[in-house]
């Protein structure tokens, strides 16, 4: 049986707070679960680590552009929100129907560069991705792991939007000890044939399936998986970066 | 808490099979859950629900026709398996690297066309995707109903590459008696602020959710979830025909 529950406890973030510390005692305070094991996944939203990190912007601190001004008059947009996704941007795939389709910094291809529409409450600031979510997975591990005794794989995600579906879908944006994808080519399936071309996108699943868990507000940032012992392991592994599909192989871009 | 258990003894399916009745037989030999619970979703691999439907088609029948021949010596695939694809399409809209992604007849933007590049084992067939897999959910909550007192919500599945990311993920290709999508559009977050562009594809996380708790060689296509009860819907609802996006909506098409 695999299972995701939302840790309660974990307050508003701040800029310094020491993220690990946090999760630890909200984990020794969930009556209704025992203590960190081995196997055990943390899944997290970006935000909470993204404001542990300091990724905010403060608007008022921001100077649009030229191609910020225009882009945001074509989409109906604020120019200053607008410069802050450009400044996250590799590349813009798409800017019509109001949107915003980018290629981020690190390679992930989403709405906005995945800076969150919302600004923080009462500050005029938004929220970017972490500037390298893998190693912030790395990092949010050995202080598990120095607190707790054990390393739990860890997965930051953030809500995607997909091509061709409509609704948004939780993805790992971030992963340690955890495989990203499970590569069963070459196994037999159930009934001994080769599977073809099955690799599983596994931290994408553990992403989804933990925000199903979460309360409706959101509320609930980290959700913990227990039953995926064997998607977790020993080492940090190569992360989330696994995931993004190289431009020479895409065909949709 | 969330949990997806997957249902030990659905044997080997064959065209004209009671699915919902061997599904609610695996569920009473189950000594480990509790019988079926309002609330309950049963996440179903459509492979199952194919097979018992007899979506199948023996490539000896099959007569390749010019353009299956030109694809399958492009792609290095099979003319008989192209031309089966070609059936189940619409619209090719990309042919390259191997790879041939289709709208089927649904509209599900996919790899062959939900096509299982796979036969079935001793008989040349393979497997498509069932002709109208809400009405598969809808037809299969009844029964289940009809045998266990509770209508379950039902997702059937198929895994799905994805542009931008490697790997494959479950999404819904059908589903019954669930919210396709949850929408929080104009709800308070967590800080009390409006909740802007946020829609869930419910259907779809449940499905990934879902295969992450099947064993490795796939031999488990049922796996029931509990915890969801707030995405369980008393009427069928709109399926998961509300998960694809009108091409008018779609930029990567």
């Amino acid at each position: 049986m695999l299972s995701a529950t939302p840790l309660a406890g974990i307050p508003e973030i701040r800029p310094g707070d020491d993220l690990g510390w946090l999760i630890v005692a909200a984990l020794a305070a969930q009556s209704d679960q025992a203590a960190l094991t081995q196997g055990d996944v943390l899944v997290i939203a970006h935000k909470v680590i993204s404001k542990a990190e300091g990724r905010i912007r403060a608007l008022a601190d921001v100077q649009p552009g030229e191609r910020a001004i225009t882009l945001a008059a074509k989409l109906d947009k604020d120019p200053l929100h607008v410069q802050v996704i450009l400044d996250e941007c590799q590349e813009v795939l798409r800017a019509d129907h109001g949107i915003l389709i980018c290629v981020t910094r690190h390679g992930f291809v989403c709405a906005n560069a995945g800076v969150d529409a919302s600004t923080v409450p009462g500050t005029g600031s938004v929220v970017l991705l972490p500037a390298d979510p893998d190693a912030s997975a790395r990092n949010l591990r050995r202080r598990i792991a120095e607190l707790a005794g054990h390393a739990p794989g860890i997965v930051i995600t953030d809500s995607f939007g997909r091509a061709w579906r409509n609704g948004q879908s939780d993805i790992a944006i971030g992963c340690a000890g955890v495989h990203p994808l499970d590569d069963w080519r070459g196994l037999p399936d159930a009934a001994g044939r080769e599977l073809r071309a099955t690799v599983i996108a596994v931290a994408d699943q553990l992403a989804g399936a933990a925000d199903l868990a979460r309360a409706k507000d959101r509320s609930q940032p980290v959700v913990l998986i227990r039953g995926a012992e064997r998607y977790v392991t020993a080492d940090d592994g190569p992360g989330a970066a696994a995931l993004i599909r190289p431009k020479s192989q895409d065909l949709f871009r």
